[in-house]
């Protein structure tokens, strides 16, 4: 997650609680130390790429690779402690982990969480425990392990009597390392893509688990709606869509990629929004010229915070959850696949031969890179 | 981590702020889902055992076994935030991940990190991945990612402008679940263990991760220590005694898990203390009745705190950080290699054919099973 976009502390994204620029930083001196660690293991088990890309692979020999990657569910937790519903930030947990692993072209088989929490209450683990096991038939993977921490004193609990918790996953998924090895997807890590292919768009369920810091600003403390509240623009309870599940993207990927696949790259799309395109390692443009409507949650977050179009992009998923990166002749048989799988992808547009990796977003005048998008294209 | 032990709703450790037996119940109702994910995954990836073990077991197909487990450091970190250092938590959370694994006869290979902070801070960040960075060295492991969360409003800082912090690790190891596989240690799940074994301690470097709750609630808070007094019994600053970095075993048990080993037991001594050779799958006893004397640090805390040896052995260590179940006749040959590798070992008592489970430490007239001893044995 290393890039060299500009400063953005002035952001209103910055005072809500997310601190991207000075994250990047501390990033570059941890990695300074991490780094170091690639040399400790050789042979089986030894490191393929940077931290930095979406997972890590090891060469776990006989063609094998293992994708490894952790993630949480960050803020999104206060909505379900606020509301004292957790049966289904367990799904959030599990897609969060597996659309990375995803992105190397790699199947996802296992997953383990860790729950940090002020004090052991049955019911919530449980449902916790609920939503784990769902998201993890979704997306074809067991859960074989996890570990439970009671740190009462190490966590804030949003209000009186209600739970404070932490809720993490660690995944790790297959990957073919070798042509040989036909009983698994090969390896995809984006260095096939090239100008002209398109950029498909498989739609997202919601705001998944990004942005939940300005979204609570912005609507529970600005504009003052309450979780509870019926939202005509979103036709439910406004804390129904805000803990709507985040898309576990496994079976419409998985049966994309089969043996040569026109699939040369993907993308989870999370904190950043399309700005996770520059994640890709080669150093092509993005123009993004057909984005389908913004789905009403963003627009009440837009309209209640007065957001420019560049901070919403570069924060919120904006109704696309990930990228598929494709050879240009492959994309209506993708749509098919993925409309087959249960899902609804659209060409969002496609790569440019222009160095300097920028997202183009010219319906909004907006042009992107690092982890800023900036008016004016 | 399922047992059926008494209550001990009464303790000072439940008191303390964790609460085990609650904790085995929620582990209950979360099994039932967790359990049924074992079923989602079939062929490569599969799982061999059931949560409880110490770390679980993946069929990956050609002989090969992937262990995974995940761990983090605890409310020692709360030690760290109140000294504002930070450089050795790493090393414990590489240490409680990887002795997880070796109990599964398995070779540590890698590890993520995850970080939860309340602000970004370079220093401490780059402070808490050289810690990571040395430990990974010591257990010869790569870090190939990890993810740092922002999650102000979710975590409690221990005062004023302290750094407020979780850190947790998820580890992968290789071993052999067949014979031909002669480049991997062999599967030892602890089935092997049988009457006459020798139980063999390696000895702890003070608390390791564990008791933290109780350790500060007696030392500091009852006893009034601060953490930079300068302790006569323990020869140094109680705050660095308290920060001594968890011991970790990879070199010396690695060194014993050659083909043929006469290891047929492991057992990581974290919370729960010697309580945890209750975890072995046979239901065997075991004796040990030549425990080394009781490291300063836990006859302070037993002193400070007036608590009752079945609680100190419930919660501590004391003394003993790993152990080893071993043939009888290899028993000098085992303390010699440990010796080699730099660690000290100490044979402490056998197994005994007595069915139930118990732990028997007659030097203190104490009897355990599932997370309690009881006196008067």
């Amino acid at each position: 997650m290393i890039s060299d976009g500009d400063s953005k502390t002035d952001s209103l994204y910055s005072k809500a609680g997310v601190d991207e620029p000075r994250e990047q930083q501390a990033l570059k001196g941890m990695l300074h130390w991490l780094k170091k660690t690639y040399s400790f293991r050789t042979g089986i088990g030894s490191t393929s790429y940077s931290i930095g890309h979406f997972a890590n692979v090891l060469n776990m020999g006989g063609g094998l690779g293992l994708v490894l990657t952790t993630d949480g569910v960050g803020t999104k937790l206060m909505i379900a402690q606020k509301l004292n519903r957790f049966d289904t930030v367990g799904i959030d947990c599990v897609a969060n982990n597996v659309n990375d692993i995803l992105c190397m072209g790699a199947e996802p088989i296992a997953m383990l969480d860790y729950i940090a929490i002020n004090a052991i209450d049955e019911r919530v683990l449980e449902d916790i425990a609920k939503g784990l096991c769902h998201g993890a038939e979704k997306a074809h993977i067991s859960i074989p392990g996890g570990e439970i921490a009671q740190v009462r004193e190490m966590l804030a609990p949003a209000g009186e009597g209600e739970t404070a918790l932490d809720l993490v996953g660690s995944a790790v998924g297959v990957v073919a390392l070798s042509p040989e090895r036909d009983d698994l997807p090969q390896l995809i890590d984006g260095k096939r893509v090239e100008p002209g292919d398109l950029v498909i768009g498989l739609l997202s369920s919601g705001l998944h688990s990004n942005g939940y810091s300005l979204a609570r600003k912005v609507l529970l403390e600005k504009a003052h709606f309450s979780l509870d509240q019926e939202v005509p623009e979103l036709g439910r309870a406004l804390g129904d869509e805000l803990l709507q599940p985040t898309h576990i993207y496994v079976e419409p990927v998985l049966s994309l990629l089969k043996k040569e696949s026109p699939v040369h790259g993907m993308v989870n799309i999370s904190g950043g929004g399309l700005l996770n395109l520059g994640r890709l390692p080669n150093e092509c443009s993005y123009i993004i010229d057909n984005l389908p409507p913004v789905p009403p949650i963003f627009k009440l977050i837009k309209e209640s915070g007065s957001i420019s179009d560049a901070e919403m992009f570069a924060t919120f998923n904006m109704g696309i959850g990930f990228c598929l990166i494709a050879a240009a002749d492959a994309g209506q048989a993708i749509l098919t696949e993925v409309s087959n799988a249960g899902y609804q992808a659209v060409i969002l547009g496609k790569v440019d031969g222009k160095p300097g990796g920028h997202i183009l977003l010219p319906d909004y005048h907006l042009k992107g890179r690092g982890d800023v998008f900036e008016t004016g294209q």
